[in-house]
């Protein structure tokens, strides 16, 4: 059976701790998909260390759009960000919405076809008025609709506060 | 009987969706009072495009600031937005935070003498840190004491999480 | 006994105005501590009139960063507030995140051994997208960090939403 679960938040609110809580509750092994793209060894370096912080427990995974091509039948997925992730389609779309949120979606669409438990990690953030970069006020725009079509499929959404969770649905 | 019911939220939280779900609900024929000021004619025609969007059993009302001068008892009337609304008593009182209020405060009081269900839609902004820039420090400001001002009075609010509603009054 | 109260919220919540509610309802005299750094004779004037509006019932005290140092045994001590306690550590350490968050936490920790009720006022500043500024964006971390901080070790959290505390853990 196909369960998601959806983690929000602001920067710095705890999402991810929760969330490997979480997968780790849920599972001995979990897998921990992880979605940014990589610009430079620095930053591979980076990664490394956030794997070796993690623990040997996890499966990592690095993918930064095609979620889907993996097989993660009967697993426990978390997925580290939405945000990241869709960040990529924007990019490469040079920032057209439209066409990152129908990509987005139809990955999306096809990743939860497997019987597997995923919780995305995802960034509220739309609460702080208009951003004055057009770039910025277009990625808000993007990450709110992705958000609420994850949300709206989702089994539990919870909203991050200060390290607190706010089950929402 | 006069109701009011507040939405507030995040840019793409789902607001307006849930809103116009709300009230037609409630009306097979509710009122739509949009706030914003046109500014020419391509913003003229995406207000009419809303309106096909929306459908023909909407009435639609545009009133960038006298709310309080239609006749709207016994209806079903949702107010899309407060941001709006404000900007443009903050526009027309040269960024005057106390003279914005004031006046904004004086013309939601007129409003709501009428026995009408009014839903009002509006941002939630205070969320991002200190903006940079002066006028939107100010406008955070007005927005927020007028959300404060209208939940306070209101009988149900709600808080829009990734399209998902919060009931927290 | 020690009890701890966390009030987080944005820009023009309502948040100071709760939480003196708050601490009205569980003391005559509570006590006030302001964290603000007093730059001029202005800003010293504008203090002395937030004084004069609170009323005589409050004992004030003014101190930026050591509040362990004053002894508050079986009061009711509202801080006002983390965030503007937070940036003078930060300022001091001239932006540097882990020196500020390890001065911050031992002197929240020594400030607790107190049998006293404390309700800290703070902002949830994380909602509004990665800020532009290198600067606001340490500071969000900085702020976020011990925001969970505090809230874990809180026995009640509330959430201000356009004057409408939610009560969270």
């Amino acid at each position: 059976m196909t369960k998601i679960i959806l983690i929000t938040g602001g920067q710095r609110s705890g999402k991810s701790r929760f969330a490997q809580e979480l997968a780790l509750k849920l599972s001995a092994n979990p897998v921990y998909l992880a979605t940014s793209r990589i610009w430079d060894d620095e930053h591979r370096q980076r990664i490394v260390r956030h794997q070796n912080d993690r623990g040997p427990e996890w499966t990592n995974i690095e993918e930064e759009k095609h979620l889907s091509k993996h097989s993660l039948e009967d697993k426990i997925v978390l997925i580290d960000c939405v945000t990241l992730w869709l960040t990529n389609f924007f990019f490469d779309n040079k920032s057209d919405i439209d066409q990152s949120l129908l990509e987005a979606k139809e990955e999306f669409n096809n990743l939860i076809q497997q019987d597997t438990t995923f919780i995305f990690v995802t960034n509220e953030i739309g609460l702080g008025g208009m951003p004055e970069n057009d770039l910025q006020r277009k990625f808000t725009d993007l990450q709110g609709w992705m958000n609420q079509y994850i949300a709206q499929k989702a089994d539990e959404v919870f909203l991050m506060v200060s390290g607190i969770q706010l089950k929402i649905k």
